[in-house]
């Protein structure tokens, strides 16, 4: 009976992907506006989708590559049958996801301009409905692809016991996620490249050379400024979530084996995973507001979602963990609360560095009327500070989670009580994901009224819609960070289980020492630590180089266009873009590279404790400067909105300039280097799991 | 007989201090130029020797309060009776070290600045010996510290067998270098608060917003800015090194216990100490250039006195450990060797991105092309990129020493030879130092020449002697940092090894599980991770506020005294130095009582366990987050002074001001936050040694 709670998630997948098509076609029954908003519109998504086709065309040689890689591991015996077929729904799944939330996304955009000239009220509704079309189709695809191969290996596999049977699929599935990550990295540091390279070389020769507004017609690079929130901000973001989600699931599922479950103990964070899927549903449904909101009330009905949502997965787990797992494992109970109460809490602490209501960012602000440079000093302080935090919540939810479910006298039971923590904090996900990619489409609405030269109402109500975004996606990316943390870590213990199930295979004596003072362990944390910071720097210097073309091409126009600078002119949008597409797809070649390598490389040098060490090192440095470039970014940001605002001069003051030196600083750090480091550590730990017969059995060092 | 090499490590104190004197004396002889240079220099003396003083009496409180507390825990029987005293010693060497060091070098400016009037050959020398005092105070004094608790305690023991008399003195020995740590850290972050708060300061009003060249005698600060080089670059990088180079050495003597020397394995590397004091002489000695020398002649005089001591050290090494351990242990010579080449390579890998003769700090230079925002993300870019190389190095050199010394089978022996590595790496101190110590000197010549308008060729000479101290200076700091890495691991594993005597003489039952996914170890490693990002917020935040102060006194300064930004009157000099050094006393505390109680308030909630997790995630963070601070400052620096030179619009330019704000930026991170790490990751493993005992009797954990 309870083992029926598995359709749970294949139905919740269905009604996730059903609501996803109801929300696409509602947007499109509301009106696209004018000519000029339609054309407009029409050339931000024809770039945004022209650019993820050719991301996705240059990956598919990725996937054909590994996918034959895989194969021929296959015949070698590393792997089974079923991982290199996994590897590509689990990439395709993550990479329809991100085109489908996008393309919804870039209808909305035009439209949610239009709904602000009526009200903020109907705006807010029409970007909120396309933004929830990201979340649902995130988190349907990922539960459809989960919820399918475990039917599949469960039904291939029927003749085995059902313990035996779990560890056969668990150890499979856990395999699955390197195509979800792998989409997952090429998203996020394209995307990234893309719009942060896109909007820095807009923004230094239109901003400041120039002197033109943000988004003004007449800048060559404006589209490509547009489109880049949509491949980064949205497609990007999505698949890096997609891929905590579906890694957090498999993780703690197979952490559920080994803490003693049978198909139970799977049962959970999949039935957790759907439970979430009708909470997020509900939730959206709260999204509403008074025809004449004001601002602040617009943040209390996005906030309203999430908590609802929260809090009736709080309530349906408690029924779920006590039909699957009984009374007797309550704590389990515990340690989900842990996790949603740690994504809450991120969130909040977030919006305390970042948003302009309070002391640190204002203090940022502040800073600027001594210069560039105390502005950034003073930036960076704030974004080391914030990591305080954010590390003792992830520390609190660890320890919580891993104490509730009785992991002082039982080291497995705790570590799955880890993972489900990582679960209950990503349960949210499908209403989490479209308030995070509502701020892009805001962005992207405010972007069309400037262009079209909109009346100044709704400017300012796309202007609210758009600061809203900013603090809805500075909590985003907390809660990437947040979860990529506890979802690698139950990756990384997963793994650690997992070489003793496939030592025992191959029939080879092992003992791991895994201690911090062991040679490989120690010179794995060591190189571990430094690859998040290189890995940062190659993505910081691919934005410069890629804003460095778009800067000398935006001149050219300038310069060659005449007629352009006073508006009697049309620039040509279409080289900007096309710039920008090959920049990205080139620079995140090597970055990927390094990611995918490292791990195999260090594992035949140093053996699997060198990989150990590798993945926590990345781990402990990535989460580090993740959170510390996201908060820099982000007060950075917030800082000139304040100055913008009016205070401390206003606009075009001295302060402003500086603010808007570190607003620039802060985008590359915000939405390129720090997002990527959340998919890097991910990767990092699933390319070790696929590989580790291969590299246990021709590592120097066994 | 071997017994006997123990007396060349007090004979090198002696000969260190005799030629520190000697040195001191050879300064005093040069004249002192004129009236004008005098006074300047004495102003700068007084300020330099009163803030001393003041730091000394605050941190005199802590030390009595310490000793109180030290005492207190020899009472409860959790220390031995020795470890107050040595605590005082060490701290007490360390700051005579400091003062005396620093005494010398604000005698030797304004001489530097006359001899400057003669030839570049002349300046440089005086320059050079004035910094030779400094080298030769630290390793004089460090050495004649720990070869006079060693002949004490080994007095103390007689009665006992050789093995145990061992391992009852290194067990002593180790606790001692809490002192000296304590004493370094207040020098590092109060004398780096201090210089760069000064240096801030004086650049934002005087450069940026009067208009007026750096050192201008119309500006209030600029003595506070020079004395600032004296407190902070020297002295306080003088208490840094001293640390190492003690903590170094009692490190590696109780790894050649825990190996199974007896005292051979300790006099071994006491000995090379004492060997490097007499190859640093005979490399001091070489230091010496044409009358008519250009700047880059000047260099390879630097160069060939530190080529000559490390050849030297290369040779006598090999006789050392021939001597003292036989032909069979041949192998730790060449971990010896591992030490002292790695200290090479990391100079020549910081010369590579700090210098703007090459590539990277030449792409920091051009991004200043397009803008404040892009020199700070070039720069940020390489500073990251930079820890490649420096991480593999160490990598290089912990894995070289490690294996040459036989640690692929024998782990106690390999990370003896780990520690031999490091002492190995030290070896060459004093006349790195000398060299380090030289560059602040040259830079305050050169704002003497600049106070007292002497002629363009004693400008044009200083300028020459200041630059190629940058150089040495970002060198300096490479080797601060690679060595205070070596030193912190080999205090980590000795921690480690001390755990177990301890629990034996408490009759407890121990294993200790290292275990990076053990959850004490994991969560001290989270929190280790966490800290240094912390201590660099709050450091950069403290020179952010004293900055804050001096801008506002100059601006005062500039309204209130009338003529003297027309130079018909003079400025009042004082109040700036006094603001600098009361902020930096009371910024200078939170970050230590961090530094201080996060080993101890860990320890007591994780265990040994945690704390050991804790000081390699502090160890790995701040390794790091030192490189970037250290190498992305230099590298700013640098592509500052490559504009002023005359490239990509030369001064003036919009390119140099983007410029001038990264080198603002990079001033607080190279020269306090960066220098700052390196003593907290030593502090913290010293604290974690001397309340081992009290930690393990009172953990919650155990």
């Amino acid at each position: 009976m309870v083992e029926n709670l598995i359709y749970l998630a294949p139905a919740g997948a269905i009604l996730a992907l059903a609501f996803a098509l109801y929300f696409a076609k509602s947007v499109k029954r509301y009106d696209e506006g004018t000519e000029e908003m339609k054309t407009i519109a029409s050339a931000i998504r024809e770039g945004a989708r022209a650019y993820l086709r050719r991301q996705y065309s240059t990956v598919a040689i990725f996937f054909v590559g590994m996918f034959i890689l895989l194969y021929v591991f296959v015949f070698l015996g590393y792997l089974n049958v079923f991982v290199p077929w996994a590897f590509i729904t689990g990439g395709g799944f993550s990479g329809l996801a991100g085109f489908l939330g996008m393309s919804v996304a870039t209808y909305t955009a035009g439209r949610t301009t239009n709904a602000a000239r009526t009200s903020l009220n109907s705006a807010l509704r029409v970007a909120f409905a396309g933004g929830s079309v990201m979340g649902l189709a995130v988190v349907g695809l990922g539960l459809l692809d989960l919820s399918v191969w475990f039917l599949l290996l469960d039904w291939f596999y029927a003749e085995l016991p059902e313990i035996e049977r779990m560890q056969m699929i668990t150890s499979t599935m856990l395999l699955f996620g390197m195509g979800a990550s792998a989409m997952g990295l090429f998203a996020r540091v394209g995307g990234g490249i893309y719009t942060k390279g896109a909007d820095v070389g807009a923004d230094l020769v239109g901003k400041i050379e120039a002197g033109i507004p943000e988004d003004d017609p007449r800048n060559p690079a404006t589209i490509a400024d547009n489109v880049g929130d949509n491949v980064g901000d949205i497609a990007g973001m999505g698949a890096d979530l997609y891929e905590s989600y579906v890694g957090s699931i498999i993780a703690t599922a197979a952490l559920a084996v080994a803490a003693g479950f049978g198909m139970e103990g799977i049962i959970v964070p999949l039935a957790m995973a759907a439970v979430g899927v009708v909470a997020s549903l509900i939730g959206m449904a709260f999204v509403r507001t008074k025809e004449d909101a004001v601002q602040s009330e617009l943040l209390k009905a996005l906030r309203k979602g999430t908590f609802i949502s929260a809090g009736l997965i709080a309530l349906v787990s408690w029924v779920i963990i006590v039909a699957a797992l009984g009374w007797e494992h309550i704590g389990l109970y515990f340690a989900v609360l842990f996790g949603l109460v740690g994504g809450l809490a991120i969130g909040l602490s977030t919006e305390y560095f970042t948003s302009h209501q309070y002391k640190q960012t204002r203090n940022v602000a502040e800073s600027a009327i001594t210069g560039h440079a105390t502005v950034i000093i003073r930036g960076f302080s704030v974004g080391m500070f914030s990591i305080a935090p954010f590390t003792l919540i992830i520390v609190g939810t660890i320890l919580g989670s891993y104490a509730a479910a009785g992991g002082i006298g039982d080291f497995n039971m705790g570590v799955y009580g880890v993972g489900l923590g990582a679960v209950g904090l990503l349960a949210t996900l499908g209403i989490t994901l479209a308030t995070d990619a509502y701020g892009p489409i805001a962005d992207n609405a405010g972007g069309i009224a400037e262009m079209t030269s909109q009346e100044p109402i709704v400017r300012e109500r796309t202007d609210a819609l758009d600061a809203l975004g900013n603090t809805t996606a500075a909590t985003g990316k907390g809660f990437c960070i947040g979860s990529a943390g506890l979802t690698a870590l139950a990756l990384i213990v997963a793994y650690s289980e997992q070489i003793y199930i496939i030592a025992e295979d191959l029939g080879m004596e092992l003992v791991l020492d895994l201690s911090i003072i062991n040679v490989p362990t120690l010179i794995g944390l060591m190189l571990g630590a430094m690859l998040p910071f290189v890995f940062s720097s190659m993505t910081l210097t691919a934005v410069g180089r890629t804003a460095q073309m778009v800067v000398e091409e935006v001149r050219r126009q300038f310069r060659d266009i005449t007629g352009l600078l006073e508006g009697t002119a049309k620039p040509d949008y279409s080289t900007c873009v096309d710039i920008c597409a090959k920049a990205a797809l080139k620079e995140m070649l090597l970055p990927a590279a390094v990611a995918i390598l490292s791990p195999i490389i260090v594992g035949l040098l140093l053996g699997v404790e060198g990989v150990l060490g590798l993945l926590m090192g990345a781990l402990l440095a990535g989460f580090m400067l993740a959170v510390m470039m996201a908060n820099a970014g982000g007060s950075w940001d917030n800082a000139k909105k304040y100055v913008e605002e009016g205070n401390l001069g206003g606009k075009n003051s001295d302060a402003h300039k500086a603010t808007i030196t570190g607003d620039t600083v802060g985008d590359p750090f915000k939405d390129t280097s720090g997002p990527a480091l959340d998919i890097l550590i991910k990767l990092m730990s699933m390319v070790s799991l696929v590989f580790a017969s291969f590299i246990m059995q021709n590592t120097l060092m066994m």
